[in-house]
């Protein structure tokens, strides 16, 4: 796998996505600003990691379907509902993201709140309702992963956790415990999922999951990493945001020397991992590195 | 069906439901105080309409199983979940419900949006997890309407458009939108599963379907009703605190007069559309008059 075909990947399954996820929303009969909020967030940008990754497992195992982008744009519904519930006030209060204003400063909180419970709800029903080519028993699996990843087990209960912290001194634990469920869950999610639809063996689905939670603490430690030393106008918050809120962070617990040599340490783990899978899985190794070197 | 048997019922599936609730949470690894705060709700009371009509449909067909208990909790935890945010200060800021101090006055504004989310969730969980005695076929015909009941199409649709029709002055049409959608679909769904559960004929279940939504509006004039000349120590919050919010309500588009006859013609039309179901209703016609002649 060349550098270029991982961008020609990207791009490609990129463009499909963002195509898909407002199509999603702009067919429901529900209030137009309701709408509009939901569909706003969609479209503010971002990286479309999950569904890419989603994707990516499942052309390592030749297997990509239509219906498979639908369930990818549900995972990143979902990761958008909780970027609104964590802009919120009561939350992390922020204005910006991704260099345009949160969904609470254009539609206002109670639309945003809605917005938020309206993305997870519908994520749900397309991947129950409207994905036919998937088997009861394959969706019911897929749902079941899905909703442990993004309930109190996993991403609410690391953003509750998140919240507990907040001011205080963390342990490398405490802290790891947070990303774990609050980003890492749906990371995981994202990729069993593509291997569970490809109809992987058991084996690889357990591997690509340990595989994923590594990843999951690479995707996060060179987030707080680029907090401290990025490009505001490229990760599209201020740089040291995380600093300013008194936040636990890696370079914080490791300094940023520590917290560089831990991504790499787990770079290397994923990548091990990654190597005892069966299919071909030279894009997710190469997405792995993506994700360590990008700026953004 | 004697009033004496009707009450037996209503104590005792009550109980059932009000015990299980909390041990559905109870059982999680998540932060103590996003757990504390779903019980806390889950504990604050409610009359349990949803659990209790999805029961009686399934004793309609004798045909109550374990399981069903857990489907029917589900049901209450996603009206406790739109109870939570519908009384944040974003919403409809309320610190009192059913003479409780609301979740956010308890637990604070972000960890009863997490609470919220979570009892969503969970409530999928439980639903596709962790009911073995039903069918993946089954699973995935119960969470389709679920999630259309609840999200943006159903319950999150109709609470958006209540939001927007505050402070104006709304057409008897945008305000039966709003009630079909905020709580009828919620009831509805609550009926139309007991039905699927107890594999009732199709017509069967369309028939209800349609007893539902009569019923639905006639919760919703009743509830109306009560906020004009209900007791407060009784239902559990300020007599009027509508008209205080300015809402359209029936009595407001109807007279009072005029809202007493509506509830009559369409607790009527409910009757008349259970009357042509197969199966037992006698249970269903006395939950329904028991809707008409609540004083909470």
């Amino acid at each position: 796998m060349t550098e270029e075909s991982l961008q020609a990947f990207i791009q490609k399954y990129k463009d499909i996505i963002d195509k898909r996820l407002p199509e999603l929303i702009d067919s429901l009969e529900t209030p137009p600003n309701l709408k509009e909020s939901m569909i706003y967030s969609l479209n503010a940008g971002g990286k479309r990691i999950r569904p890419l990754l989603m994707l990516a497992v499942l052309k390592a195992y030749d297997s990509l379907f239509d219906d498979a982008y639908d369930i990818a744009c549900a995972a990143e519904m979902v990761h958008t509902y909780s970027l609104i519930h964590d802009d919120l006030p009561a939350m992390d209060d922020d204005d910006v993201r991704r260099g345009k204003p949160t969904n609470h400063k254009v539609f206002g909180e109670a639309i945003a709140i809605l917005a938020g419970d309206a993305l997870f709800t519908r994520s749900i029903e397309i991947m129950a309702s409207e994905t036919n080519s998937l088997s009861p028993e394959v969706k019911i699996r897929l749902i079941s992963e899905f909703v442990k990843a993004s309930g109190p087990e996993g991403m609410v209960g690391g953003q509750a956790a998140d919240l507990n912290g907040e001011g205080k001194s963390l342990s490398l634990e405490e802290l790891e415990y947070i990303h774990h469920h609050k980003t890492g869950d749906l990371l995981t999610y994202s990729i069993v999922a593509g291997a569970i639809m490809a109809n992987a063996p058991e084996q690889d689905i357990e591997k690509l999951r340990s595989f994923a939670k590594a990843l999951g603490l690479v995707f996060q430690i060179k987030d707080d990493i680029l907090d401290v030393e990025g490009d505001a106008s490229l990760i599209g918050k201020p740089v040291g945001s995380d600093d300013d809120k008194d936040k636990s962070t890696y370079p914080s617990l490791l300094t940023l020397e520590g917290a560089k040599k831990k991504l790499a340490y787990h770079a290397q783990e994923a990548k091990e991992t990654l190597s005892k899978v069966s299919g071909n899985m030279a894009l997710l190794n190469e997405l792995t590195d993506y994700i360590v070197e990008r700026d953004h």
